[in-house]
């Protein structure tokens, strides 16, 4: 078999710490199960090689890296310490640059971030209800407000005008609103056959087991606003048995605070999805445990790439103070990707996630440090 | 004295029942202190009027509107029964024209929305800090996201495009995060005479009463984000006791729900702070209770327009069933605004504001109708 292939970035702050509690875990993993599985590590992109070289990777970096199935990611950026007003300010345009650029490059279209709050991990809503959230954010990665085209006129006068251009096609609308449509249908066949099914009421008033819930602004924001609704109506044609949702973004964000719980899968576009992201993150306890996505999934020579939604924590780096449960997790979640290519990956993903969530279960409230939480899931299996 | 003039417009669904409350008040208050206070009623903008009229409100409306001191508007919108999928999707860019209209003729570039957790408000968070929640978030309110240029290129062909550009002024960004540092002030100055001051870290340790957190997306949208950052350190300097702070709009959503405490004054562009004053809406006990201001500061020709911050709530409207609460909150701020012209109706916002406080208090989890909690806030006010 030809290996699959994984080119390891730790990057900057608690990066490197939690990345080398996933290689671990690999390393178990691979040696109990036989797993064709290698890895590269790679010091960049990171801060400190823009100290030495004066950029954040070298300029074949997209090249080396595209030889990969997968990158796993840490955690980039370093906005230096609160206190020192000089490097608070520093724009992380250049340290996260390499982020946007993978994404582009590798054109990993979808951003997919699961939202579920699993036992131990910390509920920050006062309903009990908040332990059936159970919903998977999908956050189109590609295009939209994220193009970075604007500029800044007369800049720095009294009479400067900043513009910032949204651009949608309707073919990356398409593909990422029909991508929601298909998660929904595995999600209600995966609850099917769990047994444990979930009930949507649609339009007619009639109920469908799975549900699209599609995010836009469009009574403000109305040219994409509209082609998306459109778009939407549709897709939905083709997948009668999906139930159908629209919400705007702000009413979209009280409701994942007041009721959470009523979506399943929620689509929207790169900054709001950003936004969707941030808070569903939240609803499973916070950045400590929810892994981020960044997947292509038309390609196949194109890597997707994995990281923990949380940043790189520089004033806790170091330490061996961070936790590495969301990078584990998202290490859990690669594999289970991988496993389209190799499907003998796909039981050491379901392994690592149950070991990953059971000692999250027993150790609620528990201080640990990185290592300690590393050494118990190795243990869990089987080291 | 010139009486004070007021515009009131009830629009669509629950606004002319909560509205009705709200007048119901003014007149409790104009008789009880003879206050020189005047209101005339408008049957648009409204559904009701486009049906008869073919558009929202006649030709003329804002020149009416301008004659007034103050516009107290319902709700607009009408999104039609969820279970009729023909009605559901009408564009409400109709409905809601008029209120974006209103914004940029009568230049309310301020929107300010606070968030307190009154007693008696629903509790959304586990926290019990949350009770401590104050602060006060302001939303720029005439460009930005919303200047509504873009379009769609090849509309309704696989190849469409559609473009929404972001306008951002640097005197639009000057004086609203000058008038977030103003109100920082005001708030701090206003909480020693109250003899309950709060403490800011700022950026060289050393703590302040006060605090102006800027919202951006600078490490993605980067040119109007370094523009509102460099306004913000410009106009920082200008005041010392104020403490500043910047979050991504990202990371602030999450933090309004991990730890909204920690806030003070908060400024955001209009699409961010749209997103922004929801949430800050639900960890105030939900739209039932948030009132929501748009302010023209500077010309004292244009009308302030007053609003909730819920909707038009079709589904319950016309069954007495809406709470008036937002509205009368709504009626006291606009009273509050009014006193800058008149300062005799301070006290009846002061008096009007705590009515509606005593009553959220003593009924918290009581089932009542609109017009039930009016007349229990009316008899408060002495009726
Ligand atoms: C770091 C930043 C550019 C990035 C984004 O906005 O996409 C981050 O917030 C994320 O969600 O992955
Ligand atoms: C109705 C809509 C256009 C409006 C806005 O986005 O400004 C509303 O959400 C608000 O917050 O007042």
């Amino acid at each position: 078999v030809q290996p699959t292939r994984i080119a390891v970035t730790p990057g900057d702050g608690i990066g490197p710490e939690v990345v080398a509690e996933s290689v671990r875990c690999l390393e178990v993993l691979r040696s109990k199960h036989g797993l064709a599985l290698e890895w590269k590590r790679f010091p960049w992109p990171s801060h400190a090689w823009h100290e030495e070289h004066g950029e954040s990777w070298p300029a074949d970096a997209l090249e080396q890296l595209q030889q990969y199935d997968a990158i796993l990611l840490g955690a980039l950026g370093d906005p230096g310490p609160v206190d020192d007003p000089g490097r608070y300010l520093l724009p992380d345009s250049i340290s996260l640059a390499p982020l946007l650029d993978m994404r582009k490059n590798f054109d990993q279209w979808v951003c997919e971030r699961p939202a579920r709050l699993l036992p131990g991990a910390r509920q920050y809503l006062a309903d009990e209800r908040a332990k059936d959230i159970d919903m998977l954010v999908i956050r189109e990665n590609s295009e939209g407000e994220y193009v970075s085209q604007g500029g800044r006129l007369r800049k720095g006068t009294p009479d400067e005008v900043a513009t910032q251009m949204e651009v949608f096609t309707r073919k990356a609308t398409d593909r990422i609103i029909r991508y929601g449509f298909e998660q929904a249908r595995r999600r209600a066949e995966q609850r099917a056959k769990e047994g444990n099914t979930r009930s949507f009421r649609t339009l007619d008033g009639s109920t469908r087991e799975s549900q699209v819930c599609v995010i836009t602004k469009r009574n403000a924001l109305r040219y994409w606003g509209d082609m998306y609704t459109e778009v939407f109506e549709e897709i939905a044609e083709e997948y009668p048995d999906v139930a159908t949702h629209h919400e705007l973004v702000d009413a979209a964000c009280m409701k994942f605070v007041q009721s959470p719980w009523a979506f399943d899968v929620v689509v929207a576009s790169n900054l709001q999805g950003d936004i969707l992201t941030d808070l569903a993150a939240v609803l499973s306890g916070g950045m400590g445990v929810a892994p981020s996505c960044n997947l292509n999934p038309t390609d196949p020579d194109m890597p997707s790439m994995f990281e923990p939604t949380h940043g790189s924590a520089p004033d806790i780096a170091g330490q061996g103070l961070a936790d590495p449960t969301a990078m584990l997790f998202t290490t859990a979640r690669m594999l289970d990707w991988l496993s389209r290519k190799d499907p003998t990956l796909a039981s050491a993903a379901k392994e690592l996630f149950d070991a990953v969530a059971a000692d999250l279960a027993e150790n609620a409230g528990t201080q640990r440090g990185t290592r300690e939480i590393g050494d118990a899931i190795c243990k869990r299996l089987g080291d």
